[in-house]
C-alpha cells in the first residue's frame, strides 16, 4: 500500500478541522462592546488550538516522511490520531464558550494527552513496521524528550486547572506548543548545517 | 480517464464526512452533570460511525488500488457510494440526539445496508470492467465473505431494533466494525508472508 | 502554471460543496411523523443537488484532461464556475425548507442557469487558449447540443415554476441530469471502440 | 522537505475557508421579500471575501512555484497566513449580518491588512531562504508595488469606515481586488510573448 492517499487523507481531515473551528466563533449579535466580549476568550482558544493541530501536521509530515509504504496497522493508527484531534474542535469552542472553566480546561488538557498518547502510538507501529531502519527510529527518538515533558505537561495540567487555576493550565498549554514550535527549527538548522558539511 | 482524481475526490468527500460528524456534538451549555449527559449516546454514535467511514476509505483504498483507468460507470457507482456515506453524518446525529431510540437506530441500520449495497456495485463494477483481470476479482472474491455476512447483519439489526432493543443492534454494528479492522491485518500478514517467500 | 494545484483545488472546493449541503437536512426533533415528514422535500432536494454536483465534477474532469497549463483567464474562470456552484448548498436548502415553493424553485432554476452559463465560459476561455489544439475543441463541439438542451431547460423552468407548476421545472432538472449521466456513457463506448481500431 | 503536503494542505484550507462562508448565507424563513432582503449585503460580502481568498490562493500558487523545499520557518510563516486567512468567513459574515456596519467594515479592512501582512512576511521568509536564487526573488520584487498600494488601501480603509462612510472602505476593498486580478493576466501576456522570443 503506498502512503500517499494516508497523507492526502490525513492533510484533508486536518485541514478541515483547523478551519471548522472558526465555525465555533459565533458571530456576534451588533457591534457594541457587550456583544463582543464573549469573542475573546473563544478567539484565545482557537488560536491556541490552531496552533496545536499546525503542530500535529507539521510532525505528521516528518513521521510519514520516512516512512515508504503503510500497512493495516499504520492506518489503523493514524486513525485513532485523526479521531483524537477531530475531538478538538468541540473542546475548543467548549472552552471558549464557558470562558476557560476549570473543568472545560481539565477536558481540554486531558484531550491533548489523548492525542500526544495516540501520536506516540502511531510512532511505535512505524517504528516496529520498520525496526531495522535506523533513520526513522533515530528520528522518533530525537524528539522522545520532547514527548514525555509534553505528556507531563498535559497530565499536570488537569489537577492544575480544578484546583488551582485554569488559566495556569493555558500557560502550560502555551509553553508545550512554543517548545515544538521553537525546537523543530533549531533541530533543522543543525540538519541543514550537516548537509552543507 | 487516470484514477487520481477519482481518489482525490473521494478522499476529499470522505475527509470531510468524518469530520462533519463532529459538527453534531452539540457543546454544552455551562459544565453541570445535567448538561454534559446527552454527550454520551451522541459521543458513542460518532465514535461508531467514524469506524465506519475509516472502514469504507481503508476498503476503498484497497479496491481502487489495483484499478488503472476509470470510465463513467466506475464514477457513478463512486458517486452512489459517496451519496449513501454522506447521509452518515445525518443518522449519526440522529441516533445520538433520541440516545439510541429504537426508530433511528432501525433506520441507521437500514443506512449502513444502502452503504454496503453501493460498495458491492461499485466493486461489481469494477470487476465487471476488469473481467479479465484476475488479480482484481480474486481480491474481491476474497472479501465476498465479509459482505455477506455484513449484509446480514445490518439486515438483522432493523428488525432487532424495532422490536427488540437498539441496544443489540448497535452490538451488531460493534460486530461488523471489528471484523473489517481485525482480518483485515490477518490477510495483510498473510500477503507480505507470501511476498517473503 | 501547472494545472495539478488548480484541479486539486476545484477538487476541494466540490468535495465540500457536495458534503456541506446535508447540513441542511436538519436532525428532526423526535421520531414522530409530524418530525420526520419536512425530511422529504429536504432529501429530495438534495439528491438532486448531489447528482448536479456530480455531473459538473465528472464535465470539469473531463475539461482539464486535455489541458496541459493554466493561465490567469483560466484560473479566473474557473473561480467563477466554483462560485456559482457554491451558492448550489444554499438554494437547495432553501427550496428543501419550503417544500418546492414556487419562488425557490425558480431561483434553483436561474442558479443552475448561471452554473452553466459559468462552465461555458470556462469553455470557451480554454478553446481559446488552446485554438490550434484540434483535440480539445473536438471535444468541446460534442457536447455542445447537450449544453445548449440544458440551457433552454434551464430558461423554460423559471417560468413554469413562477405561472404553471414547481414540480413540473423540477421535472426538467431531472430531465437534464439524466441527460447528462448517460450519454456520456454512450459517448465512452463509441470512444473505447474507436481506440480498438 | 517536500513542498507537496505544504500545497495540498494550503489548497484543503483555502478550499475550505471558501466554501465555508457560504453557511453564514442564512436560509430566509419563506420567500417574502422581507425575508429576502437581509441576504443581499450578505451576498456581497461573501463574493467580495470570495475574490479576496481566490486572489490569495493565486498568489500563494505564484509564491511556492518556484519553491523547491520547504523548512520549518517557511511552514510556520505558512501557517501564520492560513490563521489569518481562516478569520476571513467569520469577518465575512459579521459585516454581511450588520449590513457593511461601520466598526464591522474597519475590522475587516484591519483583517486584510493581517492577512496582507501574514503574506509579506511568508514572501520574506522564503526570498531569505532563497537569497541566492534570482528567479524567485525577482518574481517577488514584480509584485512589491502592487503589495504596498493593497497595505495603503487597507490602513486608509479602517478610518475612512469608521469616520466617513463603510461604503467608501468597501470600494476600496472592490479597488484592491480588481487590482490583482486584472494586471496579473497583464503580466502574464507579457511573460508570454517573452517565451515566445
Amino acid at each position: 500500500m503506498n502512503k500517499s492517499r494516508l497523507e492526502a487523507f490525513s492533510d484533508g481531515v486536518l485541514a478541515i478541522i483547523i478551519t471548522i473551528m472558526i465555525l465555533e466563533l459565533k458571530i456576534p449579535e451588533g457591534t457594541s462592546l457587550q456583544a463582543v466580549r464573549p469573542l475573546w476568550p473563544a478567539l484565545c482558544s482557537y488560536i491556541l488550538s490552531f496552533v496545536f493541530i499546525g503542530i500535529y501536521w507539521v510532525n505528521h509530515h516528518h513521521l510519514l516522511h520516512t516512512v515508504k509504504k503503510v500497512n493495516g496497522a499504520i492506518m489503523w493508527a493514524n486513525m485513532l490520531l485523526l479521531f483524537s484531534l477531530s475531538l478538538v474542535p468541540f473542546a475548543t469552542g467548549w472552552m471558549g464558550a464557558t470562558r476557560f472553566d476549570k473543568i472545560t480546561v481539565a477536558i481540554y488538557g486531558a484531550l491533548l494527552l489523548i492525542c500526544g498518547l495516540s501520536f506516540t502510538i502511531l510512532a511505535a507501529v512505524i517504528k516496529k513496521t520498520y525496526s531495522q531502519d535506523t533513520s526513522i527510529t533515530d528520528a522518533l527518538n530525537k524528539s522522545k524528550p520532547k514527548s514525555i515533558l509534553s505528556t507531563l505537561f498535559y497530565i499536570a495540567s488537569i489537577p492544575i486547572s480544578l484546583f488551582v487555576n485554569p488559566l495556569l493550565s493555558a500557560l502550560l498549554f502555551v509553553i508545550v506548543s512554543v517548545m515544538w514550535i521553537i525546537p523543530s527549527k533549531a533541530i533543522e538548522k543543525a540538519l541543514m548545517e550537516q548537509d552543507e558539511k
